[in-house]
């Protein structure tokens, strides 16, 4: 199947909520049937990728309804859904573009979930979170992802606490020296069942409260981790912990399905 | 010695290249002057914590001389210079936004040099090397590093081969997929004498052209490595195999010295 389209040109990938399956039609957004047919210039039967996080990810045919409108035909399967690591990121929202960059970068580093968490030393106390799940979309659509990150609603730190799902690690990075390193911790949570999911909390620019951090050092899925002797900033250290896990215990030894030869042109 | 300092408040951290010794007496720059004076508002014998990337970390104190000008007598020292990993970084130069944010992040997560490197399908043509310097100087400063990273001046891709450093391994991020999961890589460059002297090459954001591919191919230093099935853009890929490498190879099993008790009021 995949040897067969070699030369096809892709004009884009959009994630899409829709159900897919072979010779089913799907009705893209309105902001995606702008950037379909005004930004990417696209024609009738040019191709399109569109995958919605359940169905796997399917070749589609545009069809142009009009000069804003388009639908696109989904011809065939070009990836089954498969598991993707599950890893949560908490963390306390920054000036807007490093919480911009943080939302893009953790997505493209396969985080599962953004949960924004208000802590005692946030600078920030709103949140747009449609625009965050806007950021993410697009950077799971540029990365070649299967899904897209959940954005949650907003949380204080005690409700992220008190709502923590049973068996889920909770890995704080810790400035003050107390914790283990990242990559010990997590080869200790690797067994023959594959490695316990996991979450990483990142606190604010001005670190946690001191009383914050008593909280979380009684409670019995809460890891202080060590990311070395440097002093990171809080986007840092967010994309450094995710790397870390990614690479000891999540998918970096898989590889890209680029070698397909699909050509793709990037949104940006 | 540490433990007689657990009050004292310290007004900034900054580099100086001059030589380091109790009762030295250095003369902060016109830049670092301003800063200490007019935004820190740092006043006679206040403290500041200096290093020069040779002699370790130092306590002085502040010697005001004019609205401009002070000079920084210095007191004891805090930390011995200690070897920090010996990991180089040569990437091709973004657009300006992203190159300042890939020399901040590279320098917080502990890159010994910095190397521009012109590719055939690299945006931009030129590269302004002492901003880039002053980026990754602020940063050192902040991440509590005692060292700050060389910025080299820009060259081809052709250049940094050919004049590539014997005994240094060259490790490129592959996106089609044919290159080993960086973490074992990583592995198998570590024996009984430590790890062997490493750089990473990140292409631009058009990829590296099939010709220096090949080129990079036939080079006996160089690896292509995978960084897990997303396409991650240049500078998400620069920084997670950064902490790919500090994790597995590096210094990540060190923790700050944060826990010192030093005060430190970030620059920004």
């Amino acid at each position: 199947m995949i040897s067969t389209m070699m030369s096809i040109k892709i004009k884009a990938r959009l994630f899409s909520s829709a159900d897919m399956g072979t010779g089913v039609t799907i009705t893209p957004s309105t902001d995606q049937a702008h950037y379909l047919l005004k930004v990417m210039r696209a024609q009738n039967g040019d191709h399109v990728i569109v995958f919605n996080g359940r169905d796997g990810e399917w070749l589609s045919v545009v069809q142009t309804i009009s000069k804003k409108a388009c639908a696109l035909e989904i011809k065939e399967q070009l990836r089954p859904q498969i598991p993707e690591p599950d890893l949560w990121l908490a963390f306390a929202p920054l000036k807007k573009s490093n919480t911009d960059f943080l939302v893009e970068k953790a997505t493209e580093l396969g985080v599962s979930r953004l949960i924004p968490v208000f802590t005692e030393n946030t600078n920030t106390t709103r949140v747009k979170s449609e625009r965050l799940a806007a950021i993410s979309m697009e950077a799971a659509e540029q990365c070649d992802r299967l899904s897209v990150p959940e954005v949650a609603e907003p949380l204080s730190l005690t409700e992220l606490i008190t709502d923590w799902p049973k068996g889920r690690s909770l890995l704080v990075p810790d400035e003050t020296g107390g914790g283990r390193s990242l990559k010990s911790v997590l080869e200790t949570s690797i067994d023959d069942a594959g490695i316990t999911p996991h979450g990483f909390l990142i606190g604010p620019e001005g670190g946690f409260a001191a009383s914050e951090l008593d909280a979380l050092d009684k409670l019995p899925f809460v890891n202080r981790v060590g990311l070395g002797p440097r002093i990171l900033r809080a986007e840092t250290a967010a994309l450094a912990a995710i790397a870390c896990f990614q690479a000891v215990a999540g998918d970096w030894q898989q590889a890209p399905r680029f070698n397909n030869g699909y050509f793709f042109n990037a949104r940006k």
